[in-house]
């Protein structure tokens, strides 16, 4: 881009949203061209802060003319590079974080309309403020948007009970790679009359669209609810109470959560303050939330009820139910402690995986074997959500083992694999909650059925024949 | 197409699926041609009743190469004519009804995987087979297929509670009208490994391709159930009582269906063996269900509680609980005798109409003032699902005064137009559950966004060239 053309570009882009809100300065560009783990880093010719639905429209059409891409950012909490710009081309990035309206909240159809830059943790004040509960959980949550929750079809630990972000949106506005603004700000539970486009931009990752604003829905309020920690003899065994309690409890079960007693052992170690709830080690925990909007539900009864018949059948040897909120905190600090631990522990790297439910234990004991036969000194940790078969395989390298990064690398490509070809052999997903971004593509372009990336791709050139919309994530 | 084109044709289709299962015979194609209320009649050269999916990709390929058109068909229950044929076109009706395989059962998994030709009602019982629920629940059950289930993105009665088809399917195998076969068939809860096509499947109305299996949820089998009919002064106050139940009971409301007082007296009056639940007469009835996985769940007790704060809040004037298997049973026959009791009145016209919850009220209020200062002789009834906002406003026109039918098609287009717009001014849709079909194709081209129209049209023409799945169908 020669100078004369950048400069005309930038004051078009000034014109729109204001000049103070076209970023150009190195230093206050540089938190929009990093991600918060600092493994990526672009360039961009600006950071374009618009305040408005149009504004936005009239930005990407500006960029259009001048050729130059578009990296839509949301809060810049992602796990896969996806909102960060590849150095290789001219580009912007398109900032949503002036668009925090709370446009619309509706507790008679439990749903709020919120524009794409609000905070997550902002919009669950909001549907408390009307008692109600909008149940994505996220440990970003303070600085995620809602926008980047949509386009990256965003997980957490409520899914179990409520679904990922793709069963929480009923509308979607958004401003298409032509700079068309698509009006599909619907708040209806049913509605038949066509193609779904909403399915499309939800996980699409900022490469079909710019998501300016959503309908989301609410649910009612929890007012009783259970925080217990459960030790059970083996991850078979921890299938069989979550099947149980399915069961017995239905939806009041809002997390299941798993962790090996390494990981367990790794977190406490590290925060000596945390009592250790449960005496003696078993080889796996679960965290288990029960809830329920009933405020005379007796939770405690139903739960001791299950698990004095799983302690018969052998699947639980021991558990404790928080009987004050420190207790229930502490419970949960264990389970939130887990990624600092592993940085602390060496060098760790974290898988997404997803298989059927059916198929955990099958998935950690072939992953255990395989990797300790063949790679002796990196350890495996497992922590996760069961009731979605989301597993996280944590594989931790040693720093001394692991300085020299090529010897690194090539181990790490080696367990990747071994990760990936045992999920997908089981009819897994190597990318459960966290996307491709940039740090998957060449991972999704080596399980991905053939059919399903020429379908992606005719479907990318359909919506955005010039590639000016997030290029290089995704596809 | 020629006698010979025609016959050479024919006996490729025969070399696929075998002689026995290409149906020519004009008495035999009868019942595949014409829909189940005999407001659609299509030609067809032929019923083609393959028994696997690559039997259904190679007949697909046939077609493309005779340029013969493909019409998928279920169990021919639609209500738009979207499974008959369009007379003007050279095509087949490609019959899913020998695919009846249950592929797979997971119920650690909670899910099973089906033939698309099975019917509702096998997979309800085969899922209680193994103690779970599969939740869909239609009046057609026993003879609509699921794989046209999904194609329509079926609705029914227990949407509240467990979302429609689209919330219900988890993976789906299509032929696509390349006739390359899409194996989507995951059985995972989370996937962010791209775009997704299965959502743009369901719904489409074997315009996209033709569905041949797909993976379903399961969930816990309610051990407890309540039913019960409620009395209440208004369609607000149904609305107030609507959010009460939902803050108190949550999740445990699978059913919250309304009723106005001139529907039930008119399915009353037609079923005389039919006992009045309620004493005297109320503008406004709730049919209620309650479910719960836990066996000792006291939902009596739980209603009661709201109840009684709803009396007194004046929303609530009368209510009965059924004590016994029979009674609920006869309170929901109530519900069910509505198509029924319509026909005896006149010549009845359901709208299928959903607008934001919150809007129910203004809708029926502004469809009643409109409807009875325009065409006082038109009679409105209400009955739907308010949980959803979906509410049928059922026109019933006096067979006498509407004979001539010119007079009857020229009120009911003004008649129809009423309900639309009021619909589309508050943000709704004029095909709820229903779909577009051949009936609904006008009204969407009239109510639909032009760039959402521009964007079904770009994604048919991109998946489909040449249109030959089911032309003359939606868009």
């Amino acid at each position: 881009v020669s100078a004369s053309d950048r400069n005309s570009f930038l004051s078009r882009l000034a014109e729109i949203v204001g000049a103070r809100n076209v970023v150009v300065n190195a230093a206050d560009m540089e938190p929009f061209l990093v991600d918060w783990r600092k493994r990526y880093r672009g360039k961009a010719l600006a950071i374009v802060q618009p305040a408005t639905t149009q504004e936005v429209a009239s930005v990407v059409r500006a960029c259009h003319a001048a050729e130059v891409s578009v990296v839509p950012q949301g809060g810049n909490t992602g796990m896969c590079g996806g909102a960060i710009p590849n150095d290789a081309i001219p580009s912007i990035v398109l900032s949503l974080s002036r668009m925090k309206r709370i446009r619309d909240v509706d507790p008679l159809n439990d749903t709020i309309t919120v524009d794409a830059g609000c905070l997550l943790a902002q919009i669950q004040q909001v549907a408390a403020g009307v008692d109600r509960l909008f149940p994505m959980s996220l440990g970003s949550e303070g600085s995620c948007q809602i926008g980047g929750n949509v386009a990256t079809n965003a997980g957490g630990t409520a899914v179990l009970r409520y679904g990922t972000m793709r069963d929480l949106v009923l509308g979607i506005e958004a401003v298409l790679p032509s700079g068309e603004i698509w009006n599909g700000l619907t708040r209806l539970r049913k509605d038949n009359t066509g193609y779904d486009l909403r399915h499309l931009l939800v996980g699409s990752e900022g490469t079909l669209g710019v998501i300016t604003g959503v309908v989301l829905k609410l649910f009612p309020r929890p007012k009783s609810s259970l925080t217990s920690l459960i030790a059970v003899p083996s991850i078979e065994a921890a299938l069989a109470l979550l099947t149980k309690l399915r069961a017995d409890c239905g939806e009041r079960i809002t997390m299941f959560e798993v962790m090996s007693l390494n990981e367990f052992d790794l977190v406490l170690a590290g925060q000596p303050d945390l009592p250790r709830p449960l005496g003696g080690d078993s080889p796996w925990y679960v965290f288990l939330e029960l809830t329920d909007p009933l405020a005379t539900a007796n939770l405690n009864e139903a739960l001791e009820t299950s698990l004095a018949a799983a302690f018969e059948d052998g699947i639980v040897t021991d558990a404790v139910t928080a009987t004050s909120l420190t207790q229930a905190e502490n419970i949960w600090r264990i389970r939130h402690g887990v990624t600092e631990a592993n940085m602390r522990a060496g060098i760790s790297v974290s898988h997404d995986t997803a298989v059927p439910v059916s198929s955990v234990p099958d998935f950690v004991n072939r992953v255990d074997d395989e990797i300790s036969r063949r790679f002796p000194d990196v350890s495996v940790y497992y922590v996760g959500h069961l009731g979605d078969g989301n597993i996280h395989v944590v594989a931790i390298f040693p720093r001394d083992d692991y300085a020299d990064p090529d010897h690194f690398a090539a181990t790490l490509a080696e367990v990747n694999a071994v990760v990936d070809e045992i999920a997908t052999s089981l009819g897994g997903s190597i990318s459960a909650e966290h996307g491709i971004g940039q740090s998957n593509r060449r991972r999704l372009a080596a399980f991905k059925e053939p059919l399903a990336l020429d379908f992606m791709r005719s479907l990318k050139a359909m919506l955005d024949p010039t590639n000016i919309m997030n290029p290089g994530k995704v596809i």
